[in-house]
């Protein structure tokens, strides 16, 4: 992966998805000694739109391997403000920084990004442009579910809320199907059901299948992993339709009591009233780990595209069946 | 004070502050040995509006002990305008950072960090919530009326200006009637006076004393210690009332003249025109030096909270008199 | 140099220039050796207004060098908006930092700062204070031209574009006549000339001399340097002049086809449309390097002033003549 820019999973192959999860593994258990991998590295976190949980989890991870950080964040920007392309922005940043995390608001600037850095071959990760991708939430989400039940498939998978905007949950149903053997359950109303693009994959994997529901409680007690959404009112036709449909697709504690005591409740945050706060101390909620584990992804892709050996590391698990 | 977080002084017992207070000493003089003492660790600085010189102040104080930042201030917060509450902003930081130092508009913000922080084990440091609590301010005042005199009692110490609103005023004398055998010496308008409670404060401290007064030349010669304080215009009721008072409260090297030489100016800082630029050449002036103070003690309470231990440091004051 | 704040580049010597040039050139293929040269320092980047580029370029430099930055940029500034004066801000700053960099939109901020930081021993680097001085950038531009050349004097060197208010140009002029024999042809509209005091300045400079010309086709192929600059429209009486002249200042291929081959191409960036993007491939685009060598003149810079030894530099060219 030296050297490689990210702009979307597709850039990565599925033996290189796992090797990451592996690496990240091993990071989380061995932080003292990969705390000096990166050692006189510079990160370059460009984010065109403020995004504080991406780009810290961004920082933490070059920091936390001895590397250093420069950057901006929304309103710090500058010459961007005299017109500046973002390729002239990038080539600039290409001269001070090793790697380069960024986030923009239009579809498409990742990869304007990546061609105008590959001369200097620097790295270019993408945090999110536009409704576009955003890979490493991916990372982060796969790394919980791998975590929690040591594989990513046999497992039945409920995608729960707002599932025709939710770019997160198209993104990790299309990375699930790349590694098969999933079902997936898509709880939504009516009004966010999943996009067909998306069915089209899911079908076109013979290992994998779906089925479509509208209410979460009829197959909470299903589920391996339940990954919620958020609902957006802005969404909905009517404010009828939005209270209507609202607290079906809200968890709490007493949906929570119908699920395997197995289940993983993911979110990829920030959450608004989706899911209640009593439900933070269930061990089965997994939200707040999964911050963690796309630090450690973040990581182990920043250490893998600039080269930088995790010492001690052995890949261990490279019999992977895919 | 391992993996304590610190709202309010009350969570810090008086030999408690005194062993900051030897820490801060020590420091002082020994920058490079203590240059790695938090290798490894990283602070977040989560400033909800804008503080530059307490941001900064903790920021140094972790990279000076060979630590790292990350964070946000004021403009660049993100998640937040996506509604995201205090308790998940703090949970998902305590999974990157080690420490968190918080500013908040509201009073109350620091305690629910605490609380959501706890079961990560993250310590979190109010930088100051809304009215209320700003402990690493009087940690820096104290810190320097110990370097000044190398005590903390048998002092007379003037406070002067705004003693209505002044929160760092109320907290100053609140602990120092915990070290007890202070005189204070009150001088404020009318409209400005010391609260109630506070004065109840002193009086409940048998070797404490005060005198409320209204006029700054009248008592600089008896004085220690003088700490200053902005008076607003907007808290009166009139302009006459504003400026026939500003006068009496503004430090000039003429009312200075008066004072004695071993006296110490005190000033949280930023100042507008309380005192005189002129003042700043006079050896009276330590409000620059406090300035310093105050990185010193969050370097101690820092290094404290996180249980990492100051190399060559040797606790030798345990026998200190409360 | 140690502990010397830079204003102006009025504060340096030829010969201290040429050091800096010497150590730039050292570290560019030296930067392992010199990775800890300022191990333990700190560098407040205070920016009163953003400027991305000139701040991320002081931030990098400094921690490429082993050191670490605090800072705000923009709309972060706090003290500030409390009404604290530019003295106050530094003079609190030089308790936390070893070195400071100030931009500032108002003229002679710069001095005043490096005033207030004197009695701390901090120096204090211009990153721009107004349309007056930026004195990092002009050594960004003569580091390029020597690391294009080997060397300042001998060359023909063309500015154009808006030679009336680009306060670059009028710095790099003024450096290059205290090096001499540089003939320099500044090619601009009528209204956009370069100011009689430059022009007075070239006069005075016995080996120095200087055309200026309308159209940059008709002196293209002379050149050592071009310099271009960005032209303003709102510099224009009206619109129609600025579209008459505006094709005559854009450099693309087919006017670059006339130039000497080994021409360099300068630019201080932000660059609009004044160079087609299509020049970026050409092998005498050198605004790209610019950037990078406006870093290591800023490492040069700030490891001198600090007194920092880069590890393993010899002074080898201490005989250069002037």
């Amino acid at each position: 992966m030296v050297g490689r820019s990210v702009v979307s999973l597709d850039d990565l192959t599925v033996t290189e998805i796992r090797e990451l999860l592996d690496k990240a593994a091993y990071i989380a258990t061995h932080q003292r000694q990969v705390a000096h991998t990166c050692d006189g590295r510079v990160l370059a976190a460009l984010f065109y739109e403020p995004s504080t949980r991406t780009r810290l989890s961004f920082e933490t991870a070059m920091l936390r391997l001895g590397g250093k950080t420069i950057g901006f964040a929304g309103a710090q920007l500058a010459s961007v403000s005299k017109g500046e392309s973002i390729a002239d922005t990038i080539k600039t940043t290409a001269n001070y920084a090793d790697i380069i995390a960024l986030r923009h608001p239009k579809e498409g600037a990742a990869l304007i990004a990546k061609e105008a850095a590959a001369s200097y071959g620097v790295p270019v990760i993408n945090a999110g442009d536009g409704g576009h991708m955003h890979p490493t939430q991916t990372l982060a989400d796969l790394a919980t579910i791998q975590s929690r039940f040591g594989r990513l498939d046999q497992l039945t998978i409920g995608l729960c809320g707002d599932l025709t905007f939710g770019r997160t949950v198209h993104s990790l149903i299309e990375t699930l199907c790349r590694f098969g053997n999933v079902h997936f359950v898509l709880i939504s109303p009516e009004e966010l059901v999943t996009p067909r693009y998306v069915l089209d994959r899911i079908e076109a994997t013979p290992s994998c299948s779906y089925v479509e529901v509208r209410d979460l409680t009829q197959v909470i007690g299903d589920l391996d992993v339940l990954y919620m959404t958020r609902v957006q009112k802005e969404r909905f036709f009517n404010e009828d339709d939005y209270l209507r449909l609202r607290d079906t697709y809200i968890l709490d504690e007493q949906k929570l009591a119908q699920a395997k005591t197995s289940m993983a409740v993911l979110h990829p945050l920030p959450r608004v009233n989706e899911i209640a706060v009593e439900v933070d101390d269930d061990p089965r909620a997994a939200y707040f780990e999964q911050v963690r584990n796309g630090m450690l992804m973040r990581m182990a892709l920043e250490s893998s595209v600039l080269g930088d050996e995790l010492p001690g590391y052995v890949p261990a698990n490279k019999e992977y069946k895919v």
